[in-house]
């Protein structure tokens, strides 16, 4: 698979930078630059992997953490940019669908047809369903509930504050896991063994490299496919809110998505749920209220202000997902559950 | 108790039939209707059970989960004949919570006051839990949100195009419970046993005579039975949806609802559980999606769109059981709290 | 402590009476007053302690369960006699999320700092999860829903009916607890002989006579401290709701919230668990329901209608912190996040 990455970014990169000077029709433009950057993804994916491998467990786990999500980010800054801030709300919405529902359910669909029951950490189940909540439940429906009320500049300083919080909970649940907690929730031996076996593919400079390149031309590439979305958006009858909820949500976790249905398909269950959750919270708890911040050097400030159908929308992935992990045992048919959650949202996005 | 069914029957059938033709008042009749029902529907219930026992676990537990609410299905085709698309919602929402509250509360409690903790299969209870949120939280929500900002058109669309999901989830979870996860989520020997010591009452063609004859003047009470809604409404100075939520609903499930809480008393709480949960989901998963598809045949179409307090009465009761019986242990006082529930939210509806 | 109490109200009870006398400045009176109920709630709680012991576990849960938060009942009280509804429930709100985020967060974090896991009755945590879910989410939501489309009479008797059931459910639970379930849950020996091996600070006329004279002292300068609310707010540039969320809620609960992060402290966690959330559900299952009661006495009635940030705020502080102690064991991060969602919602309030 990795091969058809390369084979991907080899031809997309140059061809997708020549395609941008001489102003091909924007579909074209907006399916080049999507491939493209499902290709450089996965790159930044190993390389960070590699890095953190080499960092030991507790620069690695911050690595993974902050780098993990580059490509949205880089992505969403360019959109804030363009002043496309309900495209990155949105696109932020279908991340965390996306992780929960789509990659979720595909992931214990797809280990479920080979295992009968798949189980997984439950301490670190918990763990989330209480980091779930507080991120989405708590952090994103407290804005809109109070903003209906305040004016404009207190309902800044209250995204403002709330982003503030979010961060630095971040920060504290990346300390409780490195630092103080390690292994204190391990559920078995087995666990830990899996642990010690890797070895990183790249070394240090390769990695890095390989990581600074990538985020060069993810950076050139978004800027360029942010200016698609209103043109490709008039040609499919697409309205802007399902290119973000569907389309850049997907792109920007294709090659993380490809890895948590292998994990599962290995029934490597805890790190499937890892990439899953883990990776819905690093959206939810430090990708999005640090665009909240950044956008402050922006033109356009983008609070944390979700529309009404994303935020219940969200909220439903999150219960959703709980009752289905809480008991640390997985198999198709919940699988199913989530994935015809996520295509009931999807519709819904569709028709809006 | 099958006796005072059978009396019910014999003497309510030909005086319903009677009454009818001469059109005593809608009062008179309303309540004859109900009545007989009551006892028909104990009827239907039995042979199904008998059948669903003759023809083996896979095909018994397919006819179970398809006959187990014909007669709600049988009273909702005849009220969107006749138009009353708020009632049969109404009756959804009352079935809904009258199972999880009404019938979970008395068993609860009624089983408590013999037996201090009574335990129940904790799988089962995880796994409805997910199908509960599913069902109901995000089905029943995502039409009215997104409805909210779609024309009728699409909005029509959406509702078919989610009826047809569920349907397919619902079928998807019988392939689950009878074929490919029979007894992997069994609790015990115990509960193994007491699945193989049931006979079938009647034979299977005593069973399909009965079934077919109930049926008929099932169908043929309630076409009288919701032409009476309008005026008994008037006359009590109830409201229709009262009527739909209260009465609809109790009627068409007391044969069930007595079975269920005769199960608490015999401490065979997986039954119970299965019966009260068990229906919800069917009428939520099954017979709702069903009756939206069945009226496109009719000239008034039925949208999956509930009213505001309905919705969140029902979400509110999905909460509430998930919350008590999550333990898979139960106790009078968790009885005491559904049915408080049930008691607050039905004086709510008498009110409106 | 006890001494620090106890200069509190012995400076602080005159000098409050000779101020109210001398109209002194508002402010200086609203610090005073609040100030001098935060030594007299001590006092109130040892001594309804010391009674409780003599008593016996079934009384003297009793005589907890009524007098627990009787200082909150006094202002509220008072305030309802002034005519400050808002103020009563915004009050409310803010004993409810500052005893399940406020001092549950504090407990955890500081316990969490001295021990890595601290664990306590699961049974009880999930008992607690239906009862939190049953008198805040079901109970506080249904008179707002249906009163949006009820009259003003209509959803009066909904407000009193919906009371009467709460406080009925309430008497069950203590009724569940102290007599036919007593010790039924509990989770191991080292639980039992914590039990045992309290004796009583006083006796019981000392108690009584200490109860008795706090009681009327509260009475007094809570009269005083209701009517220095509103010129304090302007002071202040603070809302009504500002005060009665946070301002009241601490001053009132303030003794109690010391002694659940000591009994956290010394890893006694099953008290402490009690104290946040049993007085979270006394609040909301009894002294709100009976405040709507009482206001009947009064000109002015108060409905159990809360605002809808309010109820909101409520619901999300219940889900967290469900999804946080469901699995009966906390750490320091857990109750980060319960400080973290606290200081979210008190910003909210402080900017609405």
């Amino acid at each position: 698979m990795n091969r058809i990455f390369l084979i991907l970014i080899i031809i997309g990169v140059p061809v997708s930078v020549v395609g941008s000077f001489l102003h091909w029709p924007p579909i074209l433009m907006f399916i080049l630059d999507c491939v493209t950057i499902v290709g450089l993804a996965s790159f930044m994916g190993r390389a960070t992997e590699s890095l953190a491998i080499v960092a030991g467990p507790s620069i690695g786990g911050l690595l993974n953490a902050t780098f993990g999500n580059a490509v949205e980010l880089i992505i969403s800054i360019f959109a804030i940019k363009a002043g496309l801030i309900n495209v990155v709300l949105a696109s932020i919405t279908g991340s965390i669908i996306g992780n929960l529902l789509l990659v979720g359910g595909l992931s214990f669909f797809v280990g479920g047809l080979k295992y009968k029951r798949q189980r997984f950490n439950i301490y670190e189940a918990r763990h989330n369903a209480g980091m779930l909540i507080f991120a989405i439940v708590v952090s994103f429906v407290f804005p809109l509930i109070f903003s209906m009320e305040l004016g404009e500049a207190d309902a800044k300083i209250l995204s403002i504050g709330i982003s503030i919080v979010m961060i630095i909970i971040y920060l504290a649940a990346l300390f409780f896991k490195l630092v103080t907690h390690r292994g204190v929730y391990k559920q078995s031996a087995d666990e830990a063994e899996h642990d010690g076996e890797e070895e990183p593919e790249w070394s240090a400079w390769k990695a890095i490299t390989v990581l600074a390149g990538a985020t060069i031309a993810v950076g050139y590439i978004s800027e360029n496919l942010v200016h698609t979305f209103e043109p490709v958006a008039k040609s499919f009858g697409w309205t802007e809110l399902f290119i973000g909820v569907i389309i850049v949500a997907i792109v920007g976790n294709a090659a993380e998505h490809a890895s948590a249905i292998l994990m599962a398909y290995k029934n490597r269950m805890t790190v499937t749920v890892e990439i899953a959750i883990g990776s819905t919270l690093q959206i939810a708890m430090f990708v999005a209220p640090l665009l909240v911040l950044l956008s402050l050097a922006f033109p356009t400030f983008m609070p944390l202000i979700f529309s009404v159908p994303e935020l219940i929308v969200m909220i439903l992935a999150v219960f959703l997902t709980i009752a289905i992990t809480n008991d640390g045992d997985t198999n198709w048919f919940e699988g199913a559950i989530l994935l015809a959650a996520y295509l009931i949202m999807g519709f819904g996005f569709f028709l809006l």
